[in-house]
């Protein structure tokens, strides 16, 4: 692809050879002759001078390697841009692969792409142009829209609910029944039949080796345009909002809401039956133990505001030594202090 | 279903129609006309006045919004079982489909549901009335018992025994080899051989994506009843006893020990070859590095008495402000505090 | 297998009958008559008395319960190569099983075992003596080494590169989309594709359930003879060098990089564009913030220098304690403590 045409489809000032001709993208140290790079995040400058890039994308006032420069304001989102030129979509041919199980009584929408080995149960629904990789299963009365993909191994249960536009990575299930038990009091656990369901809104996308479980009764739903990533734990009865990032790692307990636009980092944990506002960001490796307000930012286990969890932190590494000091405290003082001071509320 | 059929098996009283159909269960914010519903968790009593349901399970002396009434001592569990009522499972024909790859070494037992694409390896057996939903992998030699049921690509490797009535959620992995590596001190890393098995006893129910290693040698073992959620790891030689619940991407390090009817929350990790005792909860997200004794209860990283560590997560918020109420303490005190005292024991 | 061919193969002086049929390995207290066990870890020498095996691997020094005795210096490793003495490797047949689908443009190489229901896409290349286990899925243009083994339902994305000798376990997804997304400050969720790829150097092993996404650009990279347990995340981007070793559940976020032979426990969790050392060790449960200096251990949420965590973490159980005792101070000096003194730096 030609530089100029890459320039002109994300909208950058060129600053050299427009017909340059640019095979790949690549990080600045591992591009060479024919590749295109960029610089958005500062920990990576120290690359730029030695980099072979042919060409580098940069914001105003950033010097390049002496190459061609795409020179725009938001060098991370531009490069976001140019990637989606170079993506190639690898696909099972158009139509029911001849070894996939497809029963009779499943509707497969015109134009839909079920792979190899892929399996549809009676009553399943396949929208459109949908696409299922190869061992992909839909047990039976599980509906899809338009336009997903479901890449390989992917498991939808019964009464699963997903829109159009969703994409579920490799070896994620869900409506996998939820975790519920109820220990007796005498011995014995007693199973909570769960015969909810899962309701996946459009546009959501979903990492591999994810579950999301069906609720005990009602939905577990997770709301349009929200971004799940990969081995994530969602619980029965979770409510995931609008356009929420998840990711890795990450489990929500049992009734968990989840704001519209709040951002999980990796590895955090929720206890169940709370709400976390909209707008909220949580720290990766946070366990939030109860309610979360609208806009703020947490972090830390027990989950707080993240700068006092920072603060907390530093202190923390102090805490051995400031145990000694207090007890030198103690010790000069000896008898003033009054032992039998009621404690602190 | 008619409400009177509905109070008659779940043991409650009935106040209202008791030829009121009910459809489903919702929900109380859910629910709708031909619902119902039930209040337990008094976090969601608010939700009880406005709802739509045609009858609600509750407590004595809780007023319900209005609608028909079943009464009992325990909604929850009352709830549990109304939903048996409703259950619809999902299971492939009886027999073998015409897609599974079953090795004709494999002994099948009498109404087994053998479904699409499932493989069944030589000399592998399957008990009577067990259910292998698509794509399930059974490698030669494993050995399942009567009326299992596993999920789509649940895969259980060679040398793994499994009792009777045990559920396995789809993509669930028994028996992979152990993590057993030894770093050489002149470099290069030794495999160690890991040439044990897995034994599942009966009635134990695994979720989805789980892995639960084999061991070195004997075997890694999950006692009768036990319940395991989703994404949860138990590693080489560990032994679970009887009726333990391990809520979601819980990690049991090697040869860990979990005594019977202990409950372990979500994200909860143990060091290896240590034991806790039965009838022990342990918080979620805890880290439990040490042996913990029977009856008690711990959280927190490293894990601690509960209570514990309740009151030093509270403390910790006020760490930052106490170095400086000591700093203002030594500035007072001056030359009185001793800073050549020995440090504390 | 005689106890004396043992010996000779592993390296250790024989004390009792070297023709003494042993016909299993097992732990101390499993093992009866027929069996070989051993004793590295002190924690289970009180198991040695009363143990059944016909034979032990002791240390020097140390008394057999009475049994047969192989000694050697480090019974740990030596029984780890009478293992290797024990396995039996399960695979499927020679060539392409008549249920598999492999594409007539894919390029199997000889002695390779395609099981059942295994798929390999257009333009993939699956080298000699490589084995997939039933439903592996190997996405177009893929490239497998020699002697490999991947086990039931791993599945290799498009784009992947594997060496020789790797072993990936089942259910794991090299390849996925990395998790790349950018809300936009006016709302909507810009995705930035992901269009680099992942490197699996020789001899690395990978367990069950694991997930390794690909790079937006360049390549996610795992470093030859490095080994990966269950369920871990490897985010877009990251390099991990050689001979690393990585435990179950761990997470590494987008762009870490993790110098050779470096140890991380299991779920450890680090931030993204971070370098940890070579020869680094990181304890378990750690959340690794910044980058860590080769050769040190660390451990803790955030990660710190281990001793220092761990005397922290003492410190932390007396910190209630602590509170009261600077209030009973304070108390006692009255005005002598000055409020308006400035914070501490």
């Amino acid at each position: 692809m030609r530089l100029g045409d890459i320039a002109a489809r994300i909208g950058a000032a060129i600053e050299g050879d427009p017909d340059l001709e640019i095979a790949e993208l690549q990080p600045l140290d591992q591009a060479g002759p024919g590749a295109l790079s960029f610089l958005a995040n500062p920990r990576y400058a120290h690359l730029l001078p030695a980099s072979q890039a042919s060409a580098v994308i940069l914001a105003p006032g950033v010097t390049g390697p002496g190459c061609a420069v795409l020179r725009c304001d938001d060098p991370y989102r531009a490069f976001g841009q140019a990637t989606a030129l170079f993506v190639r979509e690898v696909a099972p041919e158009e139509g029911i692969d001849v070894t996939a199980a497809v029963h009779p009584e499943a509707r497969i929408g015109p134009g839909a792409r079920i792979g190899p080995l892929a399996v549809v149960g009676a009553g399943a629904t396949v929208g459109a142009r949908t696409v299922l990789h190869p061992g992909v299963v839909i047990y039976p009365g599980a509906s899809l829209g338009e336009d997903c993909v479901l890449h390989a191994h992917a498991v939808v249960r019964e009464g699963v609910t997903i829109g159009s536009r969703v994409v579920l990575g490799a070896g994620t299930v869900l409506g996998s029944e939820g975790f519920g038990y109820l220990p007796l009091p005498g011995g014995g656990i007693v199973r909570l039949p769960q015969i909810g369901c899962v309701v996946v809104e459009d546009d959501v996308e979903i990492g591999a080796n994810t579950t999301i479980d069906r609720a005990a009764i009602g939905a577990t739903r997770v709301g349009r345009g929200s971004k799940i990533d990969n081995l994530v734990m969602v619980a029965h009865g979770c409510r995931v909002e609008e356009e929420v990032l998840i990711a890795a790692q990450t489990g929500l307990a049992g009734s968990t809401q989840v704001g519209a636009r709040t951002q999980l980092g990796g590895q955090v944990g929720t206890a169940g039956h709370l709400r976390i506002g909209a707008d909220t960001r949580v720290g990766a490796k946070a366990g939030v133990a109860s309610d979360v307000s609208e806009g703020v930012t947490v972090a830390g286990f027990p989950a707080i505001d993240v700068a006092l969890w920072r603060r907390a932190m530093v202190a923390l590494r102090r805490l051995p030594e400031l145990l000694r000091r207090v007890q030198r405290i103690e010790r000069a003082l000896g008898t003033l202090v009054d032992p039998k001071l009621p404690p602190e509320r």
